[in-house]
């Protein structure tokens, strides 16, 4: 059943909503998210495990305590565990998150950024 | 030290052999690696995970035992473990791979096309 090919950009057309997470695929127990960032999401870290973004269009930027890593299409990035971040985008970005299942995407800072986990598309 | 951006057609650029995965970041105990495929690989599978094949530039397809599934640029697959599959590409193709660290590119097939595992660039 999962063996089939899935287009990341039909899936983004799928939905507008910014800052809240689909679910595409699942490898083992972890899961391939896609989300659009526009404008800037909140602080916070997720202490259990480290986080890939990977650009699939556009900018983005990430807030780390010491300094502001810049990423554009094609490029990625791993956020270890417990390190405080924070993902901004000047312009809509499409990204894609990979990170085990049941990762919230406020960490533990909570607020009305946090998305419904484990929503697929 | 993992907080900096990955440029996948960067990365690329640095090796050139086929059927060869090379490892560019660590996401907990999962690795992803970037493959050029050209020709046709071995009838393999993984017992233990399921793999995930994204397309980078390029285009190939994956023949399982019942049908043949094409892929081009911008699309993932998730083949889950166990499944007997057997990657071509008519022309080169650069792909990324993400599985637990340790899973070896011809399963338990072995042979000529067995790569040497966990090389970074």
């Amino acid at each position: 059943m999962k063996q089939h090919p899935i287009d990341l950009l039909d899936k983004f057309a799928l939905f507008s909503e910014h800052w809240s997470p689909r679910v595409i695929a699942e490898l083992n127990d972890y899961q391939f998210k896609l989300a659009k960032f526009e404008g800037s999401f909140v602080w916070h870290n997720h202490s259990e495990t480290d986080e890939v973004f990977i650009v699939v269009d556009g900018e983005m930027g990430i807030e780390f305590r010491d300094r502001t890593v810049h990423l554009s299409q094609g490029q990625m990035i791993v956020v270890p565990r417990g390190v405080e971040h924070r993902p901004f985008a000047d312009k809509e970005c499409k990204v894609m998150l990979i990170e085990p299942r049941g990762v919230v995407n406020t960490g533990e800072s909570g607020g009305e950024y946090t998305a419904p986990n484990d929503v697929w598309i």
